[in-house]
């Protein structure tokens, strides 16, 4: 085995460096897998950006025991190379996706099951080692066994898909019901296949890039509307005329407070937008909330849905690669990934390959 | 029969008018009653104080064909007098209790019994002729039986308390359950009682009134907060200590961004504000509302609650006089009435009593 490898830390913003490391060695309830793929992950983008946002500098997570610098990305599938003491039920070889919430199992929350609420959260690749690296050690409940029929390549974008289960699961949308999402970023992208899976009779899917509503009308958006040079307001008297006076559920996924007015101006009495974006403080017309009796829910991370995932992609009803738009390495993922990504908006999923034997052999060298 | 009657009508703000008008006589669909009690409600007030909000005055309502002048009160019961040619089930002599939601019945909304958001909804009493007159005409579908052992001096109150039972429905409160009720008004009392009910364990009252918080410590609240010069997260604080931090459910009744955002903070994660009171545009910390994945919803009217309010009220189970502080004549309702409620806070519901001979042989003369 090598006693050291590749990994990809943050250090600070604008400070990402391809560094090697030491070889990390599971404890007792840890595994240690070889990475196949990991996502570049929008707050993987804000931490490179103007970070540190969820990355400890000060006080070390509670779980996870670490602080920067660190290994980012919590995206990631790979192999099982070494199984702790204490693990059952992993074998070496076996190939997992990651599931990489911390969590204390001991708080309210996680006691009934909330544990993406857990007062100690946090997220491998943020608050601990992530997989930009050749190896990293995760807690072995982080892992969720990969069937064979479900290539790596779909499991890498387990997580985000996680994030748009997650949502959707806790929204009002039912078979034939109505929604809108705004915002295609990837979870946008993934909650209008979502929503298609689940039997929407209409998806309204609302962004400023072209490729965006492109691929959305590809993967199951039944309309389009492309928001550049059009107000919150006009945006939703289209949604309303293309759905007989209202969305049941609008999806917020952009975390801006114009999306969020356009979100709820879409709805029909009784409507719910679910906010799934991140942003400061949001403002709204609550007169119109009220005497409408709309709803506002949110959700975070994701809990209790990698099995279906998993079986979803299985069993054909899903393709997780459809959002994949491109593969790096790890030396050029800051330049090729992070960079591109950040200027470059027909950019969807960008995953970076750390096994410098498995990227040659991509590009046939 | 007579063929006029006293009634008070709204014509304008500040200009409430004791008057003289015909008789109403119903339509075929219809029922006369003659008044027993109506309530004085926030929105008379708003009304009163400076309207019009709710009733109209260019445009006449679309299901009672009305414009103002009309006769305010939409909190009322009484005995009927007289009823339509298509009217089955209802009898003269027969106590009821009025549910006074106008409603077409044919809309999406009413079609999935949601007809409290009905597309051509409104209020007796504000969109049409109300209970501050000795007699009122109304749709035969608004009235309620009443049994023998409901006395209108509950009945009166059987509106208000249809806020407060659909709020409290729609909310996510369960029997163990802990909230928090911001705001004292009539809804708020309400609120704490129907929380009482429901079997929750902890109930905490905020408001800026100790009389109001003196009637909510009798009538089921665990915890008590005087509002006055305690800033809104200074009062989550209290809140969460009080219940092993935060409630499940808060219940904002005030109407107020203060004290929405007070409801807001209050939440344990995963917990739930439930809008009730009416305010314009309202502002909130969607950080925290998306990380703890808080939810906001809403609640307008009530549908499908008087059934069930009534039964409880046979059932002894709830006292709805308990909120009652004040009775008066409807020649006094506006000076002894309207004006006492705008100014003493020690007044949580008065009712108008508007026949001459009950209310002298109430007075004992």
């Amino acid at each position: 085995m090598n006693t050291s490898m590749k990994a990809l830390q943050w250090h600070g913003p604008r400070d990402i460096r391809l560094t090697r490391i030491a070889m990390p060695s599971p404890g007792p309830d840890d595994v240690l897998i070889e990475v196949a793929y990991c996502g570049i992950c929008g707050s993987d983008l804000h931490e490179y950006d103007n970070g540190p946002h969820a990355i400890p500098i000060v006080t070390p997570h509670v779980l996870s025991g670490r602080i920067a610098p660190l290994t980012l990305g919590h995206e990631f599938c790979g192999t099982v190379r070494e199984v702790g003491a204490n693990v059952r039920g992993l074998s070496v070889g076996e190939r997992v996706g990651v599931e990489p919430e911390y969590r204390c199992s001991r708080c309210r929350y996680c006691q009934i099951g909330d544990y993406n609420l857990c007062n100690s959260m946090g997220f491998a690749g943020l608050m601990g080692d992530g997989g930009m690296a050749e190896y990293v050690v995760t807690p072995a409940y982080m892992l969720h066994r990969l069937p064979d029929s479900v290539p790596f390549v779909q499991a890498a974008v387990l997580e985000p898909a996680a994030v748009a289960l997650h949502a959707l699961r806790r929204s009002a949308l039912r078979i034939n019901g109505t929604c809108a999402v705004f915002g295609l970023g990837p979870i946008g992208i993934l909650l209008v296949m979502m929503a298609r899976l689940q039997g929407a009779s209409s998806i309204v899917a609302v962004d400023v890039s072209p490729e965006r509503l492109a691929a959305a009308a590809r993967l199951g958006a039944t309309d389009v509307i492309d928001a550049r040079s059009v107000s919150a307001g006009e945006i939703a008297s289209m949604v309303r005329a293309m759905t007989g006076g209202g969305v049941d559920v609008s999806f917020e996924a952009a975390g801006l407070q114009e999306t969020f007015e356009g979100a709820l101006q879409s709805l029909r009495k009784g409507g719910e937008t679910l906010m799934v974006g991140l942003m400061q403080r949001a403002g709204f017309d609550a007169f119109r909330v009220v005497n409408d009796e709309l709803s506002i829910r949110s959700s975070v991370g994701y809990r209790h849905v990698y099995p279906d995932l998993i079986r979803l992609v299985e069993a054909g009803a899903i393709d997780l690669s459809a959002i994949v738009t491109k593969t790096v390495s790890l030396e050029r993922a800051v330049v090729d990934g992070f960079d591109v990504l950040t200027r470059d908006k027909r950019q969807i999923k960008v995953l970076v390959v750390p096994s410098g034997a498995e990227w040659r052999k991509r590009m046939g060298a």
